[in-house]
């Protein structure tokens, strides 16, 4: 793609790393007296006492993850935030600081830079996370965006993979399948505008399933919800990839097998719509779709009484010995072998989404 | 860049992301009873006490900051790893994890992802990190490594950008301006190359210069000998940019001026051959080069007598007030004023840099 030379806007390479740095970071608040240096030395500095540290990382790529022509900057840097925020929380832990690398071509204006940093402040502001430091360069091609979050948590709280036992309910918080079906709604209008760019996009009937896609929330209330009860869940990840793919890695974490039933798989109204305008099930959509952010947990059922009263938790199986197998038990009673479809970056999907096209 | 299809390689694409990582990290040791989870959850989990967590991140981009032409994949990693290092060590802290972020387009093959984690785990097992978790994604061009760092330091040990005090003696440990001709060596063999691919290129010797571009080594045995001394320096940055960048990065934030000397700056006698034959002051090289990823400190006067003996450190002038500026004493006695004209990602370098040139 082609730099286009707006009059209004400044180039990147006019400033410099440390200056574009300065520019981009003079608006970052800190929320945590842990956070003893942020910005502006070779390494953030954090002072946790004696809780345990949480790090994660992921990488959004633009023409894989993100597809600018239907990504508002600002969403990006909030969802390139979010999606971080969401695995500390899959591990029952809150995210305190973030770390943030940037590479970006000089197709990039500084404007371009400074919506994206709004978008990654406002979600440091909702999730009262600091914004610790970082790396900012250049990049022959496209954006990638590279985010760690740093979490902490009393050892005895942290929720792993690899922690579930037969016979505990599986449960998910919120509903399935939105994120997939935003994505479809954004695909389908952009071919719309290739074809035609005088038209509209018709996107007013599908906010909600848009704003699942473009800027997901992670569940840092389910994870105090759950804290406030004294519930420690037996394991825990966040569902980024699709419902099937997140059991598949609990039940390989855990050696175990699981059964969940289709009657019990929670939907948002306006997701059954929009799944039925596309001609795909919504059980498809929350299974394979991915990008929900929701958390999918295990809990003993010892604990079920303590939780089940708890909004936005829903019970949709339980955990097996491993020889019984990952099952989907559908609405007529069918057993169904949970397979991974998910999101993977490798796979086909990824290929069709370049920036050059 | 074209994918090569070479019979023998194994395409990624074959794999997916989680048979991807599960083969990458097959290997994977660890060397910190600190390190609680490593790779395969959500985040890396660290029990570190009581003391302070360091976090670093650098990107290093395909086409901005190595050239795959002469760049080997397994030196890649390793130097992925070691610049990150170089970042905690510059702290004062010791790195105990690495968390590897991996954006990479099908035109690499698994072979080539192997020799690339075979550096980076060469890294590790050097330096004694363990490798904590991470993200693999694919990329429609190229590679971004993202590589964070976390280490700890007990608090009244870390040094900042900010801590150097008017009369504090500014130091340097090992050489400089090595790794800037070795750059140097590698860009001329590439335009003899493009010129005529049958010509044996001229390294063997270079091979000091090269292996400081290609392979640095961060300075962890600096900050082990002056914690042996008791002597905490108040202020410390390692050198990625080149020299003057990184005294004007310390003086801006401690407030303060800085005069160095020309005739004091360390140099191994096989960069002063290489930088006369490509007609450069060896100065320069030091001032303006960069990845050099030795440390660059100040220690009060009073604390000289304490490290003076130590090996591979070198005075080189001293910290003055704010109003007396940042300059270069040269041998012939001139006041230079020093300006950063470092490696900047966002400059003239990086363009002529291009993976498709």
């Amino acid at each position: 793609m082609k730099k286009s030379y707006q009059p209004n806007l400044t180039d990147i390479s006019s400033l410099g790393e440390f200056r574009l740095i300065d520019h981009l970071t003079r608006n970052v608040k800190t929320y945590h007296a842990g956070t003893v240096k942020g910005v502006g030395d070779d390494a953030a500095v954090i002072d946790n006492a004696k809780e345990m540290t949480i790090v994660t990382k992921d990488l959004l790529v633009e023409g894989v993850h993100f597809d600018m022509v239907y990504t508002p900057l600002k969403h990006l840097g909030y969802k390139a935030v979010t999606v971080n925020l969401s695995d500390v929380y899959a591990m029952n832990a809150l995210p305190k600081q973030i770390i943030i690398g940037l590479a970006v071509s000089s197709r990039f204006s500084l404007e371009a830079l400074e919506e994206l940093y709004a978008g990654m402040l406002l979600a440091c502001e909702k999730y009262q996370v600091d914004l610790a430091g970082g790396d900012t360069t250049t990049s022959p091609y496209g954006m990638t965006l590279s985010i760690t979050a740093i979490g902490h948590a009393p050892k005895e709280k942290i929720t792993y993979r690899s922690g579930a036992q037969t016979n505990d309910i599986l449960c998910v918080s919120g509903n399935l399948g939105a994120a997939y079906c935003g994505l479809l709604v954004l695909q389908r209008e952009k071919q719309v505008f290739k074809a035609n760019p005088n038209m509209q996009p018709k996107i007013a009937d599908y906010s909600f399933v848009l704003e699942r896609q473009l800027k997901p929330e992670p569940r840092r209330d389910i994870v105090e919800a759950l804290g406030k009860t004294g519930v420690v869940p037996t394991s825990m990840i966040d569902i980024s990839d699709g419902l099937a793919s997140e059991i598949l890695h609990l039940c390989k974490n855990s050696g175990k097998g699981a059964a969940i039933y289709e009657d019990k798989l929670p939907f948002d109204q306006r997701t059954v719509v929009a799944a039925n305008e596309f001609n795909i099930d919504p059980t498809t959509c929350a299974l394979s779709g991915g990008e929900d952010y929701e958390l999918l947990f295990t809990i003993s059922q010892k604990d079920y009484e303590k939780i089940k009263d708890l909004p936005e938790i829903t019970p949709i199986g339980h955990i097996t010995d491993d020889e019984q197998g990952k099952h989907l038990i559908t609405s007529s009673g069918q057993f169904v072998k949970l397979t991974a479809q998910g999101w993977d970056s490798f796979g086909k999907r990824a290929e069709e989404n370049n920036p050059d096209s």
